[in-house]
């Protein structure tokens, strides 16, 4: 079969692979419909040192159950699934708190053994656990939204539980990514009274306003702080969704956040220490989040897009087969596509 | 009057200081019943550069009104109050939110023009808001404990309730001072089942397990993180209140957090980062925490304090008159005591 394999920073291949198998009978192996580009893939993709043996890269996707292990009972053959970034089994002391991305057996797609789902099948592990089937045929033109379950919308959605968005809140973004713009919608889907997106890019701050932010801010830094307190009153923002993961990025979060108020972070860290650590501090100002628990949040975000109620599909402005792969990394690198859909 | 002044780093000095008297129509002014020496203080005590007009320091107290401007209007001349270590009009929108210590108005005793309290009598700004005035007659045994409401007590508790120590958790106290006992408390009160307290002191240690911590670690830094994961079947506690400030500490309680769990800081924190960042994240660990509203908390705390079920007075290990706080903070920096309260 064909996958996407990532050899180093730059280098993004397709390559004839051995097809995925059953290897633990608790696998399952799917044919993938949809994957595509995650904005945290574009981490490796700068900075991976060649030289090894290449990473088969990629954790979103939907797909069809193809092959089932001896000890899948929940999952069947020919099942409509979503596949969550993390996978985990569902039974753990950690999943029981829904806390699936902390399983004790589990971990992601992408890393280590686990092969990437940019390609034309997957083996899931602990698939009863990990794998979310629909109960109803679904239409072409809802694929997109289904797909963001996988990751993005319901890591916006993450970012903004964790900051606590509640009805009548006032909600800063930062980062105008495609996770950005899914906690735009997750911000308006929880009632959130004011929606500031903090962000740069003319398509993806249009896509911003059609989500439901009510500001944009564009400046950065101290400017960027400046802005967002006076739209807010002096005060700044009761929630704030962290979606880059720079400690820039990370300091404009805590430092536009009212006091007593929550940042919710799910853009990936890139540094080892948090800045303005001091200043949350004196603000009392509650900074969590962490790699979301997409698994739990499928159930409560499914029938709003099945229902058309919120359209994080839209988060996709490119599609392509595998091989036009490589292409669509160096577009949403250079910021020329928000989010790149996968037909394999 | 007398009051204490620190003129720079060891130096403490009683001295005569122009009575305090009201200064805004909003004020009070109280005679101090008792006062005591925090674990904050240290951080000045040590680092104070001398040269300066001297600072006013202390600012914990109990006491009796004895003045009041002509715009206090709960606040009666004779009334014996608690007096929080943040001043607040009790009107704005973060008094409203119980986050007295944003208070727009607010600041902190002992700081700037608001002199301190380890003094004869105090200046109260902001009377109405700041003060709480029992109702009722206090035994003289009650004091200490009493006087914890005005810091320690509150802030051991704010760490608590961050850290949302709930019947049943699994609860990891960073520090043995005042403070960290004053945790041990709160977590006990609030029903958490193991309170492992990591701690050094012989005699601060006997207290925690007088107080209801089931557990001690006297190790530091990585042998620390291992007996306490030992402790809790590998995973950490939910709920970790960090009573030091420093970075290790503050390292130490990231790190022994079970994942989803949350962290509570209360210790002023010494450095402008923060420790593990990338670790926190991808454990989902929350960091809340900074000055404790303590104004909230005395109408929880009281009953408990007033009908002996919660005895945090026993801190105390030292009292002193005026003229003996300058051995009072050599004591405390030695830690040869744990806290010393005075009587004026």
């Amino acid at each position: 079969m064909r996958a996407t394999v990532l050899h180093g920073a730059g280098d993004v291949r397709i390559e004839n692979v051995p097809d995925a198998t059953i290897v633990h009978p608790t696998d399952a192996v799917i044919r993938v419909t949809r994957a595509c580009i995650c904005g945290s893939d574009l981490w490796p993709y700068n900075a991976m040192k060649p030289g090894g043996p290449g990473q088969r890269i990629g954790h979103e996707a939907i797909g069809v159950v193809e092959a089932i292990g001896k000890d899948v009972a929940k999952i069947k053959v020919g099942d409509f699934v979503i596949m969550p970034f993390a996978y985990s089994d569902g039974s753990c002391t950690f999943c029981h708190e829904h806390l699936y991305t902390s399983c004790v057996r589990g971990g992601f797609f992408g890393a280590g053994k686990v092969a990437g789902a940019q390609a034309e099948a997957v083996r899931i592990p602990l698939a009863d656990g990990t794998l979310y089937a629909l109960d109803r045929r679904v239409d072409d033109a809802a694929l997109a939204s289904l797909l963001t379950l996988s990751d993005v919308m319901g890591t916006g959605h993450h970012a903004a539980r964790v900051a606590r968005v509640a009805p009548g809140k006032v909600v800063a973004v930062v980062g105008d990514g495609a996770v950005g713009l899914c906690g735009v919608i997750a911000a308006k889907r929880l009632g959130a009274e004011q929606i500031i997106l903090l962000g740069r890019h003319a398509d993806r701050i249009a896509l911003g306003r059609a989500f439901g932010s009510t500001d944009v801010v564009s400046e950065r830094g101290d400017e960027a702080i400046e802005r967002v307190l006076e739209l807010t009153g002096g005060f700044g923002a009761h929630s704030v969704l962290e979606c880059v993961g720079h400690g820039e990025s990370t300091n404009t979060a805590i430092l536009i956040t009212r006091p007593g108020g929550h940042v919710g972070r799910v853009g990936l860290p890139q540094e080892a220490t948090m800045p303005s650590s001091q200043l949350a501090f004196y603000r009392n100002v509650t900074i969590g989040g962490g790699p979301a628990p997409v698994r739990g949040y499928i159930g409560e975000l499914l029938p709003d897009v099945l229902e058309g109620r919120i359209e994080p599909g839209r988060v996709f402005d490119r599609i392509t087969a595998l091989d036009g792969v490589p292409d669509g990394y160096r577009a949403m690198n250079e910021r020329g596509s928000i989010k790149v859909m996968i037909k394999p």
